[in-house]
Formats: structure tokens, C-alpha cells, sequence
């Protein structure tokens, strides 16, 4: 992944700040590129729009109107409405036990949380233990602390060892169907993570939006949940900061999520917000509140996961058929993501996304999720956005991207 | 104003980033407050949610949700809707021309353009050159760069001096009824200070958030209508990034704000926005667009002008009846804000503050507007949030404060 480029300004201005010479340009082209009919766009984490449950959203947000009138035109607290905060920490049920509404904030999505997390947390020179490769909105979010990263392999079990935690800021996770491998974190493995984080004395960042997307297995326990004894007197005091979001689970269009955690970290967090845009909208605020009090996201979940499950399926009969000379992969048990990693480390996978944009297909590299090196060995594929048939078609297109790479023909 | 308590962190836990050791307590504070009828709260920027347009509004929220339905609960592209850009950019009118949709950025309000700014220009030890006093949330949004300030006193003309803005990534100046003195920046002042910034070769900053109102006098042109030689081919090229809001015009709930400002600020500011929330929810942008379409500000400008100018004159005849012996002040001819300076230099603004809040009406001290010094001999009253009857008692009240704290009583 080539830097994106940012255009010089004029010389007689001043430059811009330097890290944003080192910014990913696949996020700005998938939520352009959006669900143009011209590209089969697999590039982002995106939902599927024709799944939305419109009818009941609109109903909520005619509710909160009715309801809140004038009060939601006004700034809202810094942390969020109460009444949303009570509502996310009634439902929030950490190992069972109700957490407070001094333990929730409410953000412009996940993706505001993890901003708000490396501004509270990361001065120059501080370091992030992060699972490799990671997100690349949270690389993103962190880019402008300019943070050290330590890379640590969840699947191979680095997450659970306390030396490679010490001495982080903070420690990154994404336990249910990691962005970008979707893979499924274990049970041993997440009290591993949470044993290592507690021991080494760091702050645990525990992303899950995509809580709600198990299509084969109940869920397990989040990682919050296995740390239930740090609920005294209702109140959590544990070292887990967890993320919660309306976007995946049901519509990102709201831009609603939540911050779970110790007062503390909250009390943080809310002035990093309060200096970042003073409040959420209390107007989408409402509206969330509405649709989370009426329960839609647990009735429309399962009509989602019926649908991406067999786009899962599609995906990975369609990889089967075309993908086998160019890739390895698992079979997510959940989310958003087909992780495939090239069998050969001449198969450049850069190239072979550029190569796939000249075929009608979008797709993210994993160069763009790593922090560090470049890693050219691997293609994020989402099979959230498209029908099965679109499906199958990106797939061969991309197929005879890689076959063109790996030809040398471009 | 000390500096605001976080509460320290178990000791088995990282310590929060520097910057927020020295965060500022006022804005919390003025936001929770809100309109209580315990504490008269003059402490805020705050707009009386009694004169909002509620039906109209309203109406505009339905038409959006009719109009646009499930494309607005998709993520939006990252610098807003198309739509709404244009729309902008058709009633920016530079000087008479029309701007560019690539000219425009939805922020979610201005505090968060502040932000942005200040992440995509600010590098460790850069420097700022910012009007003195600031408006504390500037200060807010960019304590977590860390800049260096250079304070400019716009009232003894400092920032049309191009030596004074040299070596600055920026200067930044609220011509139209500043925070916190609510000093209107004269036209031949206007023009010296985009000569200095263009000179000294910096960005300029013109936040505007209450252009709209101009109690006494027609609107003056604003800095960036003076910059109007930059349109080329439709396209404002210039050096000045305005900061425009519905916040203090209309509603802050539904947190829409807008940069104007030439294409390469816009693409850096994007980037830094991407990095933050990935976009403003589309919902909020679209009942914007329909309120601005609509010309919802421009109807109900006016009677939010008679309303408020009302208000500046009850404040300042209570000023006059009571505050003589303490303060001196300049009729504000618009906005939101008395500024009041204190007669002694003995007369500690912070502990008037304090003695007020004891007698339950909320001000902010010029403490909180200055990046470097503490100066403690200002306070700054909001005129638009309560009515005449309850600014007076708010004024009644903050003499007997001032009294006590003279008298050496508290």
C-alpha cells in the first residue's frame, strides 16, 4: 500500500502535521466506491442496506422526535443521554452481573472510541500492544499519537503471555471475528488474554462489533465477561475497556456506539470527547435509544445472521472452486470477513488488488493492516454487502486477478 | 482554574496521556448544568431551546427519513453527503461567487473541525497563533497536540501584524463577536488580518459560529469574502478555512457544522476525519440538508435577533444597575457573550466564579480562555440562554459574589 497521497499545498503554507503522509487510502475509496453496481465492492466492512429493518428504524426515530422534542436539540452531556447510558448498561450484563451508567459512554461509533482511546492514553513514544495485523481503522485512529507498536499474534497465542503485554499502554483485541481475519478467539485463549492484561498491568481494549454475528455456535463469553468479579456494588472497575456499536449489528448510518468501562477510564475518555466534538448528535442519540429499548437489534438479528450465513457459505464454495491455486483460508464461523493468504510469497497482493479494481472488484490488502512492515501476503475479502451471486462473481474476477499476478502479465 | 481532576488510576494501570492533567472543567460543568432551574447558568454558549423551530424542524426530520430512507443509515462519505456539500457550497457565496462542493466538509459542529485542524496541521512544538483570550474549546481541541501558542490581542490590532502570525502553522480569529469577549472585528481590521496571514504565509482560521447574529447593524463581510480573488474556475484556492455551524443559528443537537476552505485542506482534513468517526451520521446531515434547503435559518433568524437583543439589553442595564463597582465592559453588538474585565487587578475572577456558583448562578472565568497565563481578572456571561427576568437575578447575584470576594469574605 502506497502512502495516500495528501496534495502539496501552495509553498507559502505551512505543511500538514507528518503523519498524515502515512494514511490509508482504502477506507475513503470502499465507503466511496459504496454499492456502485460498476465495482463488487468486497473492500469494506459494510452491511448489507436491503437487510435494514427501515420500517421499525423509522418508526424509532418518529418515536424520538414525538417524545424528546425539544431536549434532543440541545448539546447532550458529554458522556451521552442517561437515559441511553442507563439503557446500554441495563443490557450490558457483565458475567451476568448489570454494570452502572457511570461505566458507559457513548461515541460517534467504535471508530470514535478508538480515537478517544489513543488520545487519552498514548503520549509520544507509548506503545500499543496490538493483534497483527489489525484493524485498520484502529491504525488509523491511533496514527496522529504517532504510538510504538508491539505485534502480537492472537492465533499463535501471544496475546496470553503477560511479557508480551507489559509495558503498552494498552493491549488491542477484537475476540469475535477479528477485523480483518475473522477469526474466532477461543475460550481458554480469552481468559488467557484477560489472566496476561491484569498481570502485566495494562489496559485491555476488547472491540466487538460484530457480537451479534455467529452463524454457527453460540456466542462465547465476551472477555468482559470473564472479568465479572471486578463488578462491586454494581459498578465495574476491571481493566477491560470494551466497545460496543450499533453498525454492524444493525445500521452504522446512526454512528452510535459505546464505551464500557471503569469510571475512571470513562471520566477520561468523556474529556478526550468533550475536546473532540463536545457531544453525539442527541437527535441519532434518541433514536438509538428508541431502537435499543424496542429490542430491534435481537429480532432483526436473526434474520441477518440467516442471510450472511449463506453468503458465508457462498463465498467460501465460490473460494473453493477458483481460489485454490492462489490462496489458503478458514471458514469464518462468523462476521463480516473471508481472510485468504497466498500460498506463494511471490503473489504480491497488492498487485493483485490493483489488478482486481481493473476487473470490477474491490477488495483490502493486508498491507493496509499492518502497522509496521508491509506484509504483501494476504486480501480481505467481506461477504456481508453482496448477494450470492455478486458474490461469485467478485470471487472469479479476483481469481483472474491473481492468475494475471502470478503470470507476470502485470 | 485549576486543572481538572481525573481521578488517578489503580496504580496497576497505565497513566492517562499528559494533556489531560491540564483539561478544562468549565465546558463539563456549563453542559450539565444546562437550563436547571436551581442554578441560574449563564456559563455556556448556550442557545434557549424555547425559541427553537420545533414544528419545522421536525417537519424537516420527517421529510429527510421520507426522502432518503435507508441510503442515510448506510456509513456516509467521510467529508458528508454530496447533497449537503453542494448545498454549502451554493449559499457560501465567497464574496459574491459561488464555491466549490470540493470546498466543503461536514464536521459534527465546530468544535470538531477545531479538532480536525488541529490534527492535521499540529507536529509537536508547532506553534498557533490565537487570539487572546481563546475560546476555551479551541484550546480543548488542541491541548491533545500540544502546541506552542502565540497569543495575538486582535482588539490592539496584533493580528494584522504579519511578524506576529510568521512561523505559526496557523492563526485563528473569531472576527464576528468573539469568544469569550463578543468583540466585533471591524472591516478595515478584517483586511489587515488576511494581509498578515497571507504575508506571513500561515492558514487563518475564521471560526463563525454567530454570523447570523448581528443585532444592530447589517452583517459585515467576512474574512474570507475579502479572500475572493482566490475563486478560480468556481474553486476557492485561498488561505482561509471558515468554520461555519448550525449551532448557535438553529439547534446544536443535531452537532452539523461545516469547513469552507481550498481542495488540499479539505482532502487533509478528510483524512483526519476518517481517523476519527469515519463520518457524521448521515441521518443528522440529512435533516440539515432539508433545514437548510428549506431556509429554515434564514426565517427564523429574525426573531431569534429580536429575542437575543432583548436579552443583551437586560443584561446590560443589570450590569449597569450593579456590576460598576467592579467590572467595566463594552455593549456586545451581537452574539451571545458579555465580557466583563475587573476594575482591581485584586479582584480574583476565579473566586468570584466560585462565590457565584455558591449563590447558584454559573459564569466562566477568563482563566479558562487563556492557553498560557492564567489571567484571572475576566468573566465571561452569557446573555441568550435565559430570560430578562432571570438575567437580571444572575446579575444581582454575581455582585453580591463580587462583593464578598472584594470584602475579602470568601
Amino acid at each position: 500500500m502506497p502512502p495516500h497521497p495528501v496534495a502539496e499545498t501552495a509553498p507559502v503554507r505551512p505543511s500538514f502535521a507528518r503523519w498524515l503522509s502515512a494514511s490509508n487510502s482504502v477506507t475513503g475509496q470502499f465507503l466511496a466506491v459504496g454499492a456502485s453496481r460498476d465495482h463488487i465492492n468486497l473492500g469494506g466492512g459494510l452491511p448489507d442496506p436491503a437487510l435494514y429493518p427501515l420500517t421499525e428504524i423509522e418508526a424509532a426515530a418518529r418515536r424520538a422526535l414525538d417524545r424528546h422534542g425539544r431536549d434532543i436539540l440541545n448539546y447532550g452531556p458529554v458522556a451521552g443521554l442517561p437515559e441511553l447510558r442507563r439503557a446500554i448498561a441495563a443490557r450490558m450484563h457483565i458475567g451476568g452481573s448489570p454494570c452502572s451508567p457511570d461505566n458507559v459512554m457513548i461515541t460517534c461509533g467504535s471508530m470514535q472510541a478508538l480515537d478517544l482511546i489513543g488520545k487519552a492514553l498514548i503520549d509520544p513514544g507509548d506503545a500499543i500492544a496490538a493483534q497483527s495485523p489489525t484493524y485498520l481503522g484502529a491504525l488509523d485512529a491511533w496514527r496522529p499519537r504517532q504510538p510504538a507498536y508491539r505485534l502480537i499474534d492472537v492465533a499463535a497465542g501471544e496475546a496470553g503471555r503477560a511479557e508480551r503485554l507489559a509495558g503498552a499502554k494498552f493491549a488491542y483485541v477484537v475476540p469475535n471475528f477479528s477485523n480483518p481475519t475473522g477469526a474466532l478467539v477461543g475460550a481458554g485463549m480469552r481468559r488467557a488474554i484477560l489472566a496476561a492484561a491484569v498481570a502485566a498491568g495494562v489496559w485491555l481494549v476488547e472491540d466487538d462489533p460484530y457480537a451479534v454475528l455467529y452463524f454457527d455456535r453460540a456466542p462465547l463469553a465476551r472477555i468482559i465477561d470473564l472479568d465479572a468479579a471486578e463488578v462491586v456494588d454494581g459498578v465495574y472497575r476491571g481493566s477491560v475497556v470494551y466497545l460496543g456499536s450499533l453498525s454492524k449489528s444493525l445500521v452504522p448510518g446512526l454512528r452510535i456506539g459505546w464505551v464500557v468501562a471503569c469510571p475512571e477510564m470513562i471520566a477520561a475518555l468523556t474529556l478526550a470527547k468533550q475536546a473532540a466534538d463536545l457531544s453525539t448528535s442527541p437527535v441519532a442519540q434518541a433514536i438509538a435509544l428508541e431502537v435499543i429499548t424496542a429490542d430491534i437489534v435481537e429480532r432483526h438479528a436473526p434474520r441477518l445472521i440467516e442471510h450472511y450465513r449463506r453468503r458465508r457459505d457462498a463465498i467460501c464454495a465460490a473460494a473453493e472452486d477458483h481460489l485454490r491455486p492462489w490462496f489458503t483460508w478458514q471458514r469464518p464461523e462468523g462476521g463480516m470477513f473471508l481472510w485468504l493468504t497466498a500460498n506463494s510469497p511471490g503473489l504480491d497482493t497488492d498487485r493483485v488488488r490493483a489488478a482486481a479494481l481493473d476487473l470490477g472488484v474491490v477488495v483490502s490488502p493486508s498491507s493496509a493492516f499492518h502497522p509496521q512492515e508491509l506484509a504483501r501476503n494476504g486480501l480481505r475479502l467481506n461477504f456481508t454487502l453482496n448477494d450470492e451471486d455478486r458474490l461469485r462473481l467478485g470471487v472469479e474476477r479476483l481469481a483472474e486477478a491473481a492468475r494475471r499476478v502470478a503470470e507476470g502479465r502485470i
